[in-house]
């Protein structure tokens, strides 16, 4: 199919080859019968390999941790209504990350609708709110341009996940045709009326901020944002992103702390918030008497433009327009001592900052257990840090694989609290089959431990038995050693920092799938 | 909370305590920081018993499974719209069972959501279409009343789950009101002018057929079925239904073949099909060149009520109005001889006859291995069987946590493929902390059999390597003893007939969680 051949194409033919011409090389799938003759033009279409995934919500989180580190889209197979609900938490998640993904979902023959057989649903109306487009191929003639059309549209104006709805008879019909190459519309750029805006208020301001997000958290980015730093702008990242470059002889930016009242102290004295590639920040969550939006009282703001905007030119075009041409100093590399002893986060963090490889990717789904590792790793070799975008926990081990798939020959390093991870188990099979080259860390405390600290934040008071089982996850205690094993996976678990260390060190060392059960306080 | 005291109730306190009055007593919950204060309220709230599920799509299979088992709604605990979509396939399974189902989805407080923080999304928009009712509680005053609202609005007219979305900030605002006691809406009766024409349809037919669901399955309804069977009309059920009473000593129907071919063929001469709780049978899928709707050509139809008319009651009126007061003979207890050699689901079946207790209840999500132990347990001692209503498989195991919390006397047998036991398989850790009296059989084939067979059906062509890839699932092959027992359940494998009658024997005769993985030709 990777000539120019279209006679005979089916519907399904049509669709994976016009997403082939346009680059896609990837499927993350969980096909059912509607989606067979999608399976076999697969099978027809070399160019694109397909992932099985035994559960949708790992096949989502795949294709976005993969267009995370590629740039580009993958598609997904779901199948019908209910396989899109199954995937759906992580869609919610790609899509606050703005990632592009084609989902590709499987629907009953046009005619068949209206019997309402069991697995028939209003798809479009469930997938629409997490959809930055959607449309339904109810014709064999509109398969390729529909999917030419959805490529366009997953990366814009607002990159994010669109919806491809394809129909069984529009499938296996044969008079397909190939949609042809799609364009790609680019991020719009900040106007110069605002940066000349921007450069006045930052010259009027005593403590300037600047929260960035998008195409700013790339190396070319970060380099305009030191310079911004050395001109007196504090940086300030989103508390969570799709994926920042950083490590050694990067310039670290501040982080937007969780908790409001934390981010609230720590902005306090900011007179001017400019945003670039998001917008303003708001809290987590609303708690009784605590503000929602996280911007100090007479603080002015300023909007460089949202996530539809190339952030990083923003930075770049602020940084010339003040004549800032000096930059701040890179984070010189530095790695911590091994720590010994009970095993804690700040251990693993340690670890992980001594032995992760040049340009790795960390996917973080750690919950309470990340920050001590994402602070030791500050100075470590550069590399690629993806977060939970969404807050909907179980994206970090799908992420790490669809990372892996897009980057064979880059070491991918999955953090995940037990919690998490018990959402997406089955993605440990998928890594195995693959024989991808990820390292899974999970933080195994028996615990929600990130509730029971929002249980007393929210004023929701003191738990009793009932409510202290709906926090804790032990009893039984879960054991991720077996767990793993049998899904075909080598484990080990460990609960000191000197085995830590040597655990995470033999499997840098090595390749392919295992993991480390790290037992740390609840 | 079981008092009349209303003062100083927060909304969360309100909303429980209308649910328990009205007589919600189960929860299955997996809550989020927007759930704190439901958790607290359910620990204040003693009448209602809450479930720790580790998935979501745990939490809504097993309040489906109640639901089925009680005939009232057990609650769910969701966490905004992420948690909904996780839960969401499940829920789909619910509404085509028209299982009457009360969803709590916590949410931002109403001030917060305009600041689109990360969590936040269209929980309408995305509910809605699986929904028979839904609103959002968006100020204190009125959690009570929707409460009740919800509670009465499960049962119908046509029964299914419901939404209710709590922001936080009604959830922890004091001034709450008990909503009071909820009506419940009764089934519709077939209109006696329906009836009538009934009788004289069938006098005109010659070979008449009656397709049934709802409480036409249970024994009232059958005996009802057996009169009608009597008097020449033949019975079938739907395919897939809530839950149908069967075994020795109640009247057998027919059942509706899966394959729309074998169902044609099965309905060939029929010239009247009358509906009663179900509408017109369609095909599972469309298949290119094969029927829809599967009614003979020239066979008359007439509805007697759909899902939302009690069809015990309208056979027992149509049975009556024919005079037919002569019954079909019940079932006889007929219990097969055990079989040896390499296992197959026929001797799985074999051995569920032989030592399944009375009163038992099988959930089954077995697919393509279901039918034989269908079969076999035809007169085997008087159960009830649970099946895949919607078609998204995963159903299996949390619907049997569900009903083993609603029938704690009662044994549970719960059937399921390895690829549907993969979605779910969070639900083994609930069971294990439930202590729930509940067997697992998984048929471990290492493949999605059903869908090899589907492939050639729907005229797909010829698997190459790329799409055999996408329906075996060994490579790694799942070591199901070891998964389960790494969620703390009892495990064991068997190849060969006569030690799974052994293993089977040993699970009746004792009590607990355990799983047993029968290894079967793929």
């Amino acid at each position: 199919m990777a000539d120019s051949d279209t006679t005979n194409l089916t519907g399904a033919d049509a669709l994976v080859s016009t997403l082939a011409d346009n680059g896609v090389d990837a499927c993350f799938a969980n096909p059912g019968t509607s989606e067979m003759h999608l399976v076999t033009a697969l099978d027809r279409e070399t160019r694109i390999k397909s992932v099985l995934c035994l559960f949708e919500g790992v096949a989502t989180g795949a294709a976005d941790g993969y267009a995370r580190i590629k740039g580009e889209p993958a598609m997904t197979l779901l199948h019908l209504g209910a396989g899109y609900l199954n995937g759906g938490a992580n869609i919610h998640n790609a899509k606050r990350a703005k990632t592009p993904m084609i989902n590709v979902i499987g629907d009953h023959a046009v005619d068949h609708r209206k019997y309402d057989a069991p697995l028939n649903s209003d798809i479009m109306g469930m997938a629409g709110p997490n959809s930055v487009w959607i449309k339904s191929a109810d014709s064999v003639k509109v398969t390729g341009k529909l999917a030419a059309e959805a490529w366009s549209a997953s990366f814009g104006p607002e990159p994010g996940p669109v919806s491809l709805i394809l129909p069984a008879d529009s499938a296996w019909t044969e008079g397909g045709e190939k949609g042809g190459d799609a364009k790609r519309p680019p991020l719009r750029q900040t106007p110069a009326s605002v940066i000349d805006a921007a450069v006045e208020a930052i010259g009027k301001a005593k403590s300037p901020v600047i929260l960035i997000n998008g195409t700013a958290l790339g190396e070319e980015g970060l380099q305009a944002a030191a310079r911004l730093k050395k001109a007196g702008v504090r940086i300030i990242t989103d508390t969570f992103y799709a994926r920042m470059r950083r490590g050694a002889g990067l310039f670290s930016p501040d982080r937007m702390q969780y908790f409001a009242e934390g981010a609230m102290e720590d902005l306090e004295g900011s007179d001017l918030m400019l945003t670039a590639g998001t917008h303003l920040p708001a809290a987590f969550f609303a708690y009784p008497g605590k503000p929602s939006l996280l911007v100090p009282e007479g603080c002015e703001t300023l909007d460089l433009g949202g996530a539809d905007t190339d952030s990083a030119a923003s930075l770049k075009a602020l940084a010339d327009a003040m004549g800032a041409n000096e930059a701040a100093d890179p984070t010189p590399l530095k790695i911590p001592e091994m720590r010994t002893g009970d095993l804690d986060a700040r251990a693993v963090g340690a670890s992980v900052a001594r032995h992760m490889p040049e340009n790795a990717i960390v996917s973080d789904d750690g919950v309470s257990n990340s920050m001590p590792v994402f602070l030791s790793n500050i100075g470590a070799e550069p590399h690629d840090w993806m977060g939970l975008t969404g807050g909907a926990i179980g994206q970090g081990l799908p992420l790490a694989l669809g990372a892996a798939v897009a980057a064979p020959d880059r070491k991918v390093i999955a953090l995940t609290g037990d919690g998490a991870g018990m959402y997406t188990n089955q993605a440990l099979w998928s890594m195995v089959r693959e024989g991808v080259d990820v390292t899974t860390i999970v933080f195994v405390n028996h615990t929600y431990r990130i509730l029971n600290i929002e249980l007393a934040r929210t004023g929701a008071g003191n738990p009793g038995p009932a409510a202290k089982d709906m926090l804790e996850i032990g009893g039984p205690d879960i054991d991720w050693v077996s767990l793993a094993e049998s899904l075909g996976m080598p484990a080990t678990a460990v609960t000191t920092g000197e085995d830590f260390d040597a655990a995470f060190e033999e499997a840098m060392k090595n390749t392919g799938p295992r993991l480390i059960a790290a037992i740390v306080p609840g």
